[in-house]
């Protein structure tokens, strides 16, 4: 049986080769790990350095998974890019591969821009797609795109396309604007994902929908086990030490650090890569992280050398 | 006698037809135009909309444009996105085309990114085009882009590649800062264009090469006039001038009123069209803004419509 509920997701960290291409022997491992410990592949996300890969890449990548035999409803790739051509291409592979949605950052080069442009720009990215299996999660991460989706551009996406425009990954780390969209849009079947397990307890409680998060990449089961045991009585305990373990991870740079962990509990060194203008950890940083991580007895359980299952 | 010196270039606004795909007739026009009055053409620029336009619509114009006669020692194409492969791909195109260079943006996505992690971006891009004709400007906009191209940063890319990396537009707007780059490394014979006009006598006094400006694509023949007779007496008029023009349009939404003004002066109405989320004027500010021209008596003279040479 499997645990996923649907409920968290990890943008999945993405592998490359000495060439720095992408390994996808690698990748398809590593989610399957994901996929046995509860977690949904929500591919091209922040943390996955989507936007340091090209379209094509992508496209062969999600090509790649689903034929590896990755169920498309445990896909939710990221398709927002800064022209709507790129995320229509891109979107339309998504909806093809029969995945369960598409994450969708706003445009983000141009900055102070109207909610009048993002809208036109999903409106376009929607209407052009012309699928109505489309499933859109917008993705609010203002720190890092410089471009928010704010509450009227929700609302005005929800009311445009309510079968389309169904949830959104809310990474601002500002509780009262996920709270603001769950009240808001909830009741209407609008799903809320706090952008890291930081949240996951006052989400579900609050009767959103999870949690979409870095971390998840290399502490799944943790955090897979609050959401399917929030209602019990040690919730509030099990939050705390997602918090701890998360903090660890904050001391680094994210990526490069969810990097060099499942590098180095899985054994495969080429884990380590980043594309620029990410830089890997350095031999101080790790041993540093290693050294807090092993403080903790913390274990990424049943991975192997190219993230293979121990019992797969 | 061409008026070009190779001291003002303009970031080519882009035309759209009704579907929103690029008007490849109307954009030679307007280069043509815009040759005519010695302006160079930095095609793929900001105020271009280049990163709303995908890789191979960009592959796609400057072909065209080559094929319809533009030299290509006229052209220097914005060719830097977030993805090594983006960039490589049209820095290639843009050699193979005979552009004079390419005008390259750090990638864009991540914040607060490391100069060695810049370094190796530019560095990886110049190394896969692998090509001795390869000229690269460097592109400092960090208000748009917010991500930095540091001093320490260029000097270590020219150190590296001397023949490579031979310029940059500094449109930070921080005079301070482009003296300094002029400081540093003109001497070395590298070129320093300011990001606009304002900046042209500061920069041409300080043995800058020029500017790479936005209103050029309206107001190129008073600019190119300054860069051809700053040294004479009434040089800090004609800027003072210059510096009143520019104030006009930027009472608007840069990019949107420079379309709505070429579009007023040519008679060519597809002009106002901006790809989302860039959104047109209306009404009330293209009336208000013409008007503010109009007591100016500022002319785009030569233009007709499809933006075509008077006595071409």
């Amino acid at each position: 049986m499997s645990k996923f509920q649907g409920n968290v997701w990890s943008p999945v960290i993405t592998p490359f080769g000495s060439d720095l291409s992408p390994d996808i022997e690698c990748l398809v491992s590593h989610c399957r790990w994901l996929l046995a410990q509860g977690v949904g592949l929500a591919v091209f996300g922040t943390n996955s350095e989507a936007n340091s890969l090209t379209v094509a890449e992508k496209v062969l990548m999600l090509e790649s998974l689903v034929a590896a035999g990755i169920p498309g409803d445990r896909l939710m790739p990221g398709t927002g890019s800064c022209s709507i051509g790129d995320t229509v291409t891109l979107s339309r592979c998504a909806v093809e591969q029969g995945c369960k949605g598409v994450l969708m950052l706003p445009p983000f080069f141009y900055k102070d821009v109207s909610d009048e442009g993002l809208f036109r720009y999903y409106s376009e990215v929607i209407d052009r797609v012309g699928d109505a299996r489309l499933r859109v999660y917008l993705y609010h991460i203002p720190h890092v795109a410089q471009v928010s989706i704010s509450l009227p551009l929700v609302e005005r996406l929800i009311k445009t396309y309510p079968d389309t425009v169904i949830g959104i990954k809310d990474s601002s780390g500002d509780w009262s604007n996920t709270q603001a969209l769950i009240d808001q849009f909830s009741g209407q079947g609008f799903q809320v994902y706090a952008g890291s397990e930081r949240f996951l307890l006052a989400t579900l409680r609050a009767s959103g929908a999870g949690c979409i998060s870095a971390t998840a990449n290399v502490n799944p089961e943790s955090i897979v086990r609050l959401e399917q045991t929030w209602k019990q009585s040690d919730a509030d305990e099990q939050q705390a030490r997602l918090d701890h373990i998360r903090s660890l991870f904050e001391r680094f740079p994210m990526i490069p650090a969810l990097k060099a962990t499942t590098g180095h509990y899985s054994g495969e060194a080429g884990w380590l890569r980043t594309r620029p203008p990410l830089v890997e950890l350095n031999d101080e940083q790790r041993r540093e992280l290693f050294a807090l991580l092993d403080a903790e007895n913390f274990q990424m359980s049943g991975l192997n050398p190219k993230g293979t299952l121990t019992d797969a």
